[in-house]
């Protein structure tokens, strides 16, 4: 009983966690080796390269004057609503648990967590208050080729300010970042758009009823990744995908669909035979659109104000204007972005996929008044890291240097100080290096020192340590050298 | 009944979250502003600090030859199996979620997933096998002050060798990393054991029921927090701490309990009058203690061949012998050591806390063989790196620098094209600034870049802008200065 109290965690879930381990201990079931599905593991190069582009958009987020901050993984699950594409699907996409009487839940961005923050100290931040974070965020979603329950996100965003301004900062820096990790200009687009516009097309079109809307703005989200039939029905009765799996549309009546269609036809900068983004496009919203309605005529208004700043800058040919871009999220309220590229990217078999962006946002300025009555426009952009990685990893002239470990072969246990004396040596002198770990024979050692990719294994004997010297084994050219102990760190510079 | 097929969350837990969610709506509840119990927001300067801890330990990592790898937040509860200090809560300690058939949960170490993946990966890794790796855990345990359910953690494992070479170049690794990061040789020791030593005492008092041994290892594990009297209550019949909440008791009788406080007595290096660790001690085992039983003399062996090794070091008098020292987790089978810091912590109030480790590990042999009849021996060493930030922060002598942007004040929307000018100039020349967002006043501007701390503002109004100059404040001494555009970015070097 006591015991219950303390921790608060819902007993009845975790009860049959531990009826199931019991039971595979009795049946000795042997545990699974295998990741779960949607989760992986990731190994050197990828992380290497990941390293690089955070600390590159770090600098380019200080340089920017943006502030660092760090919220939990966890959140109540109320503080962070349920905004995601994915409505529609069971427990709205998110990992939830019951902790004594409220639910928790493991964030599925960085931008809810963020309102939470604001509305919490509101008081004490700056106004405008500029942060960026770095985080894991997850997603309860049907996991797929390419398409993970968890990835890392670097997030920017600019609390309290309506103007313009800190839109088009936001997508100058995600430009900057994009040139900083190593992408040319003519690599990326960032598209951009405005919800208010596309919304005041369904007002156009006479659609009112707010859930049909959000349904209509994630089909046409949909786009480029399911094409203008796949659009057509989401907008209408539903789409069954590839898998089976039907998702009901937005019900929407003929004259309605045919009308966002004609839309997306005529503004679209995607070429769907193609499967690519045209190249770039001056702001000119085409003038049959232009007053539509009041709320569209706003849109069109604010983006002109966007795109007179986005013109200052050194990324002005790279920033465009986008009709048909919406963003699948529910909270966007004005200006939205995404980044794509304008490379074709392959996965592991060599085939083109449908790559999507690899960054994004839009302007929010309801979603911390959900906490009180606190008036805090926002506008924020995300980063996906995992796909700028990817990406990233297929460019021809990118590189990051993974660095070997010299390896220190073992003659004679007795000699170890000896051993010792050369490791201490190599490793004050900042050279990474290692003795090989026990007595194996010379040829399992070479076999180690092979397998990791060593640049060079070291010979010492009790010949060459009697001489003062070493065997230097290059391990990509095969020479070996005998090199004087007082020489070593500078032929081993020479190799690695 | 296609969407709860295609998800596969347990559909009961869900439905409950979203009935809460719809009721808080319907009474228009307020969404909490606040972290969950045991999670907490992070900011700038420990992030910055971290970041800069971070990035020490991996610059050792490679030095040492270690290789990087990740693994995800979830694992099949099956795979990371059960090996946390606190055995004896509900739900074993960690957050698990039922998934399709299978439960998953958050990791609660990175070791248990290190298991998972070389068993998995087995024929493919290097042998021995070096990996480090940066990650969140998680621990469904009662939050208290200072103590979280999310924490970060950074490991170095060594896989696949026996040799005490690889437990000697853990320690090695832990002392230059805390000594790189900012630690003074003396402000630290890393104590050293063997598991084997304690069960070989447990051996000797007859204590040879599973349960009572790994109770009686957790009972002396929290020596330094609780002292013999707390011990010697969780040998016994068990303990109610300061909140009120009973820890039940290894249930050993008195000759038992008596022996383990006669050996923590005699042999503990932490002085409990003084709340703190004597200085150094060299390995040299009490003879009185010396052939207690097979198991005993056994460890005692290992320790020798060890401290053998790390007596080759530089840092020979910071790791040394604590035969108390036994680590609370169940999966450790030989050598296992803790940094621990020499000098007093104080939380933010002042006040002297008890602190407890800043990294440890040990040797865990059996731990890979629970996935099928792979005889892989093990040692790691895991960085708290929460506490040795928080540890960092307390040392005057440690800063790092907090870059803030230069903010260029509005005068008139008009002119923002001679604003962009100035930051297009500052920025390329890669110092931080900003254009203040909006057209508000002069004062509330000056308040804001004070606020966020700024080393200066500048100026650019009609009269400058034709002048060819800017006014330039330095924020910190009150300081103003026209200067010409070509010399601004050398003058707010000076200042920055």
């Amino acid at each position: 009983m006591v015991r219950a109290a303390v921790c608060g965690t819902e007993g009845r879930q975790f009860e049959s966690a531990l009826v199931y381990q019991k039971m595979a201990k009795e049946k000795k079931i042997k545990p699974s080796k295998e990741t779960p599905s949607g989760f992986i593991d990731r190994k050197e190069k990828e992380l290497l390269i990941r390293d690089f582009v955070i600390s590159n958009i770090k600098e380019v987020m200080i340089k920017y004057g943006f502030q660092y901050l760090e919220t939990p993984s966890f959140e109540y699950t109320d503080s962070i609503g349920k905004f995601l594409p994915d409505k529609d699907r069971p427990g709205e996409g998110v990992f939830s648990f019951k902790d004594e009487n409220k639910w928790l839940s493991l964030r599925y961005d960085l931008t809810a967590p963020l309102a939470r923050y604001v509305a919490k100290n509101y008081n004490e931040i700056p106004k405008p208050f500029k942060r960026y974070q770095l985080g894991t965020v997850w997603r309860n979603e049907k996991p797929g080729p390419g398409r993970f329950r968890e990835f890392l996100q670097f997030d920017a965003d600019y609390v309290g300010t309506k103007n313009p301004q800190a839109d088009a900062e936001l997508c100058i820096l995600l430009a900057e970042t994009l040139s900083k990790c190593g992408l040319d200009k003519n690599e990326f687009i960032i598209r951009v758009s405005n919800r208010k516009c596309f919304f005041g097309l369904l007002d156009f079109l006479e659609i009112k009823n707010e859930n049909q809307r959000i349904a209509a703005v994630r089909a046409v989200d949909k786009y480029e990744r399911i094409g203008i039939e796949g659009v057509k029905s989401l907008l209408g009765k539903g789409r069954t995908d590839k898998s089976g799996d039907f998702t009901k549309g937005a019900e929407l009546n003929k004259k309605q669909i045919d009308g966002i269609v004609a839309y997306i036809k005529e503004n679209s900068l995607y070429d769907e035979e193609r499967e690519n983004f045209k190249g770039s496009a001056r702001f000119a919203p085409l003038a049959v659109w232009d007053d539509l309605s009041p709320l569209y005529s706003e849109g069109i208004r604010e983006l002109g104000g966007f795109f007179g700043l986005t013109e200052l800058s050194e990324y002005k040919d790279q920033i465009v204007y986008s009709p048909t871009l919406v963003r699948g999220i529910e909270y966007y309220t004005g200006t939205t972005f995404e980044a794509n590229l304008l490379f074709k990217v392959k996965n592991q078999k060599g085939k083109e996929i449908e790559f999507g962006s690899v960054g994004g946002g839009g302007r929010y300025d309801n979603l911390i008044n959900r906490f009180g009555n606190l008036d805090v426009p926002c506008t924020g952009v995300s980063f996906g890291l995992d796909r700028l990685v990817f990406a990233l990893m297929q460019k021809k002239d990118f590189k990051i240097k993974s660095v070997k470990p010299v390896v220190i072969c073992i003659f004679d246990q007795k000699n170890i100080e000896n051993y010792f004396g050369i490791l201490n040596k190599l490793r004050s002198s900042n050279i990474s290096s290692e003795i090989y770990p026990g007595e194996g024979k010379l040829k399992k050692q070479m076999e180690y020192a092979n397998k990791i990719q060593s640049p060079c294994v070291i010979f010492y004997g009790d010949d060459e340590i009697k001489k003062g010297e070493v065997k230097l084994r290059n391990l990509k050219t095969g020479e070996e050298l005998s090199i004087k102990i007082e020489n070593l760190v500078n032929e081993i510079r020479k190799i690695i």
